[in-house]
């Protein structure tokens, strides 16, 4: 028997699994959770941090790395030397400068008291404003890879926290040999060799299979002193998904338990990582990671980019083709709003009477109306327009209300709202060229209320296959490393056996779907009247704050 | 000492004042209430009735004016003969089919298990269908009578109740000699004279100074039976108000107390009483009569139809000049709707243990906001839009909403918005040459909730005076009595002596002018996009239902 092992790094802990390639079992898992968490308010000298700052120490990335590795080892007493590889996604960006022989900075006796020597995590918003120049600057310049994020840039992402440092603390800036994402330096621990991930680098460090990074010009415009950037922090080669970016060497086997020589493939993103794992692995399907806000990622065979696509990298989610991203700001959050400021004190009592959920009360009575019955219809613009509009400030609306109007029917709206805003995005994939025939949803709204999911089946016109989730990032890592260990030799071959059939599936109730198609032309005839500068009312509204 | 008596009949009691002339002085008044009350399920002999009906009893008028009347003489001790006139103001259109001696064919054994020979009241609306044919067949005649009432025709008025009688049940039809408002009728039966107020025929009955009523041929275009329904039910000299209708005769001076030969004003719908009543007796003075929702009066000196004005009647408000009415369909209704379906539990609890109303709680909460703080703004047409539109299927509708929206904006947002419609309509005013430079305002809303208040103040940019209100109908109606009576010569001179000051005044806040200027441009923006054909999704909405 053969086997294959991935770890998912998430926000607050890492979780294996091993998984039986001949059957697809998941024959065991372990999780670890990081001692210091999310450094927020403090370092752990008592150094405190600035607002919108978001830490993490790597020492927690190696305990938690060697604790899964061997524990899932151990516990299922499955010989090392029959893993045929190993691949780890993680959070993104999450990085760190570290010297040329991999130690974090941080580690350094002199630098454990100073913030900007820790790994900035993805959730570090504090470099908003070099984000901000950056993009005043490409724009400037016309800078070709703004076009491949439809010219938006995040504070997420790797250049804006790199500069941040370099602007804020010279010396840090000046002392490391290299600033790496998480993932990248665990395989450099683990292996020896660094390399980058294209999925990394291409959907949060502005780099391009074909162009590279932003040139030397770019980076001399947003400071002199960032002219050589990228061959004196970031130089490494850049590997497509799947591939092998290194082999355990003797101190990668001490911290793992693997065998030395065992392939270790090229670091994931972990949203990314779900990909392959919900059975995405051609085009022609859309998945969807339905959380308090959406991602939603397909394949395409040809790079189209098109505004409103909030990502495309080839080779980013699986090697071959482009990974098209987008992303909706508010979805899990919007219901979560409703909840906490707008239902009525008798609808909190009966919930409290039948010990159900809030979002379950209003599901049931929402649940009632027929497509349409409401007379209520919104713009799902609470926390902004990601995809397709990329616009931040935009604001919500609702229209119809009377007299008449029940909450639930509000919330319905709301539901309604979002999955409209989904198919904004489906057919902005059509008008890139990037097919899409069937769609999946993991992530906790997909799997715990059925009534949004017909919702969505009805007012997408196609069936939605809900996949199994809980898993996904490590189960994802887990095909790329049966992959890159030469054990299947792609991953729609990987999939076949490792990935699970839909837990359930919507399908469109034909009597909703029409009703809906009529609401969508609506909904659309307000998104461009509101959203594309005819009537600007829902960005002075929030500037007018 | 002189004195002038007036007597209000509301949907559920009638109520006398007796006004000393010398000082203004109210010094008695008495209330009773109707014994059968509505009735919307069934006469007092258990026939049951339709939906949406809505009767009253005559002789409960007769029974609450013998009480009211002789009751505040009496309560008083004012010798009648030193009462110099009575008016009485009615609720509109509240008619009844009666006989040529006055007798109400309800009173007939024959006819007293029948629905239609009782009064139907003012919200009596199962007339509906009747309003809507008339109104087709106006449309299609080009009649010129629609231009008063901007096109429009109320289930409520007079004609679509008689004709709903002539088609439903023609014996009822054919046996009455008249079809009469209640107010009239009380008139008749205390003076023995027949007399319509031009208040009344003007605003319910499609009455005008110059035309009268509609034309043979259009009654002809109803129905081939009521060519003639003008001078077999209608006909009867049609005074202005403040004339003299009659005088008591002996019949009617045992019913009211009263000395024969007092004059009798003719009557009044009730809510024009209060124009007077808050001291609008000449051009320039809007008063708002503000409560579930706002009518809205105001004197012209010429007479120009414009879209969106509800009724334009010479004589119906104040002699002389031509009465312009106008109405928001949603205002106290809007708040309440608010508090019912919108409040959190966690504020229901707080107004209750401070012993609070949520009204009071939510205002609380909302004043702390400067103006635009919210960012929010609403369309208030949640019971359609009555001024300038004319459109009860349009719908309601909010922008701005973001993931920290409060309750409390959403409510200050709909109070705004209620003000921008307020705005919208003494805008149209001055664009049908009708000046406006002092505001009044009266009413259960204007006088409890000067948060409110002070927000119209803000958004009309005008200094609003808030008036008494609790007896304004009876006051009006005294105010008429004592110039028909002849002790002052005009309206203006009545009201010097007889309304109090405003008991306060809101003025507008120079810090929040500014911004809800241009918020009320927006707001503009968005009542033309959506009200006026560009974007009918608001009543498409509605039609979906």
């Amino acid at each position: 028997m053969k086997y294959s092992m991935g770890i998912d790094f998430g926000s607050l802990s890492a979780r294996s699994v091993l998984v039986n390639l001949t059957n697809g079992e998941v024959i065991g898992s372990c999780v670890s959770e990081y001692r210091h968490a999310v450094m927020d308010e403090k370092l752990p000298s008592g150094v405190t941090l600035g607002a919108d700052w978001a830490l993490q120490h790597p020492e927690d990335y190696l305990d938690a790395l060697s604790e899964v590795s061997n524990g899932v080892i151990k516990e299922t007493g499955v010989s090392p030397t029959d893993i045929v590889g190993l691949c780890i996604d993680f959070t993104a960006s999450t990085v760190m400068p570290v010297k040329s022989d991999t130690t974090p900075l941080c580690f350094l006796d002199r630098y454990k008291d100073n913030p900007h020597a820790y790994v900035k995590m993805w959730k570090h918003h504090s470099a908003q404003p070099y984000a901000d120049k950056l993009r005043e600057v490409a724009e400037a310049r016309n800078e070709k890879f703004l076009t491949y994020y439809s010219g938006k840039v995040s504070s997420e992402w790797l250049i804006p926290k790199l500069w941040q440092i370099f602007d804020e603390d010279r010396s840090v800036y000046d002392e490391c040999d290299k600033f790496i994402e998480a993932g990248d330096w665990i395989n450099w621990m683990l292996t020896g060799t660094e390399v980058r991930s294209a999925c990394g680098a291409g959907y949060k460090a502005c780099w391009n299979y074909n162009d590279g990074y932003p040139s030397k010009e770019f980076f001399k415009a947003l400071d002199p002193g960032l002219e050589n950037v990228v061959e004196e922090k970031l130089s490494a080669p850049v590997k497509p998904l799947g591939s092998v970016a290194g082999y355990i060497n003797e101190s990668g086997n001490k911290l793992s338990g693997l065998a030395i020589g065992t392939p270790v493939c090229v670091s994931v993103i972990d949203a990314h990582a779900a990909v392959p794992a919900s059975g995405v692995t051609s085009p022609g399907k859309l998945l969807m990671i339905m959380g308090t806000s959406t991602c939603h990622m397909v394949l395409g065979k040809t790079e189209k980019p098109y505004p409103g696509i909030c990502g495309i990298v080839k080779d980013g989610m699986i090697a071959g083709y482009f990974g098209y991203e987008a992303g909706q700001a508010c979805v899990g959050d919007h219901f979560d709003w409703f909840v906490n400021n707008c239902t009525p004190a008798e609808y909190v009592n009966e919930a409290k009477d039948r010990r159900i959920s809030i979002h379950t009360l209003l599901s049931e009575k929402a649940e009632k109306y027929a497509a349409g019955e409401s007379g209520l219809l919104a713009l799902d613009w609470w926390n902004g327009c990601r995809s397709d509009l990329m616009e931040s400030r935009l604001t919500g609306a609702i229209f119809g209300m009377t007299l008449q109007t029940k909450p639930e029917e509000i919330y319905r709206a709301l539901i309604e709202a979002t999955a409209f805003g989904t198919k904004i995005i489906t057919d902005m994939f059509s008008d890139a060229d990037v097919l899409i025939d069937e769609i999946y949803a993991c992530g906790g709204i997909a799997k715990k209320n059925p009534f949004m999911m017909q919702i969505y089946a009805d007012i997408l016109d196609k069936p939605i296959y809900i996949v199994e989730s809980e898993q996904a990032g490590a189960l994802g890592s887990a095909m790329f490393a049966a992959v890159g260990g030469g054990f299947f030799k792609t991953l729609d071959e990987a999939a076949s056996v490792m990935v699970k059939k839909p837990s359930s599936v919507f399908v469109p109730n034909p009597g909703n779907t029409k009703t809906y198609a009529y609401l969508f032309g609506e909904y659309k005839k307000l998104h461009d009247y509101f959203g594309k500068g005819e009537n600007d009312i829902l960005t002075n509204l929030k500037n007018l704050k």
